[in-house]
């Protein structure tokens, strides 16, 4: 397998790390992620202006350039000829003179397999856990994960897909998802703070809201009382459905209409996405 | 130099991690670090044995043995030959086949000079700005550092030495060390939850309650209006003293009596500590 290592293709072996690169020693630095169908990738552009954007809000000046990274992108999913997968870009705080000054940052890119959850989470909907917390520098796709891993033998034990993260009760999103609700009115509400923004969450705004009302506002753990559907978005979950948060059951505790249907427009909005002309052009 | 890694002695350019350990794509791991003086070091034993309970307390299982990575750290301070220094200890989550799941942990230590914080902080006390945060697993010297670099620009603005973190005023540490005061009645108190158990903080509270009154409570933002004195302590900090809070000036505004004591007696039990039988029989 060739990745991405600097400015460079390489061998998979070849992408190392030395010993004192700020991510090691200090969890400094950031990814994203997009997967691709038939070596068509799905809302590159939105992933490499967050990636970039996110290198600024980090002070980390990324080696490549955006225009010379999507070329070489292109380059080493055609050379893997893995039809379908995900790319995944990291980018770290560099090899620090004295453990915490960030210093030219080191870049690599992988190639892998996508893996959706299990079918039977689209059918049945997926189990939540609460758990008050908030990503630091949440609008950054930082490589903190140590709380979704910390905790996931809890989940396990719970038969829960993942966290949902709030903050005195204020949801704001999941370790990897963004949060949608469906309230009694029928309109989609989504967090607007203190989360990732989402790439599958702005284009399922976009589409959605051509079907639905929509609406970006505070949401509580009490509001999911009353609400007839939740569902989470995210590059490997797509759309899917909520039915419990901790022993609260989510309207009839299955994916109901509206999630069942934004389930199918998003899979025809990707496909028609990736069927149209070559999108590194 | 030579460098531990896995359970061997190597070169340090040896040292290196694969693309896909779990602390470069998930920020997960931990470290532990602690300083030596003519080749002794300073309570090895109590930064070992907090290395293994993290370790536990990660699910990372240490590839080599507490027995057997102390006669490795002794060989290295003493192959390498650099007389004062410290020795820092990276237990990753592992190469990860899945981008979340824990493997088998990746373990380095290295070896490298000690940096003490300038004459003039100790003379003079140090400012902190404070920040509403709780570290993740707050008991565990997990590798994630991200928010104190993230905000460094802000305290070198502020001519600023560190961040004093809070919860709703609660005082809880600093990124990199923890927290006391000396109240009106003479009592040295220290946060009691949502800490990393120093060890330096250990010692201190040892003897300095031989000369003081000590306490282990909560403290208060709002409570700094009334102290008399305050300052940290951390294994490259030893004690020093705090003059400001923000906009708040603690106490005289300079280190009090009882911090310019227990900074001399520090000294003397580090002295009395390093001096003694080699502690690596």
């Amino acid at each position: 397998m060739k990745f991405i290592f600097g400015k460079k293709l390489v061998d998979q072996n070849e992408v190392a790390i030395g010993y004192n690169d700020l991510a090691l020693l200090r969890g400094y630095g950031l990814f994203d992620f997009f997967r691709y169908v038939n070596f068509q990738p799905l809302f590159i552009d939105d992933h490499l202006e967050r990636l970039y954007r996110s290198a600024d809000r980090l002070r980390l000046r990324c080696p490549i350039g955006r225009r010379q990274l999507k070329m070489l992108i292109h380059r080493m999913i055609r050379e893997n000829g893995m039809k379908d997968g995900a790319v995944r870009m990291i980018l770290t705080g560099g090899y620090t003179e004295n453990a915490w000054s960030i210093s030219r940052p080191n870049f690599y890119a992988t190639n892998e397999p996508v893996r959706f959850p299990d079918a039977h989470h689209y059918e049945k909907g997926i189990k939540l856990l609460s758990e008050s917390y908030l990503r630091d520098v949440p609008d950054v796709k930082t490589i903190n994960y140590l709380m979704g891993i910390y905790r996931q033998p809890e989940l396990d034990a719970a038969g829960a897909f993942d966290l949902l993260f709030h903050q005195d009760g204020r949801i704001s999103e999941l370790t990897r998802s963004n949060f949608y609700i469906v309230d009694e009115g029928g309109t989609i509400k989504t967090p607007v703070r203190d989360i990732l923004q989402g790439v599958t969450r702005k284009h399922l705004l976009k589409f959605a809201s051509e079907h639905y009302p929509v609406m970006e506002t505070d949401i509580t753990l009490n509001d999911l009382k009353t609400v007839k559907e939740a569902f989470i978005t995210g590059t490997t979950k797509k759309v899917l459905a909520v039915r419990q948060v901790d022993d609260r059951v989510i309207g009839e505790g299955q994916p109901g209409p509206v999630t069942l249907d934004l389930m199918k427009r998003f899979e025809l909005y990707c496909k028609a996405w990736t069927d149209k002309e070559d999108s590194f052009n």
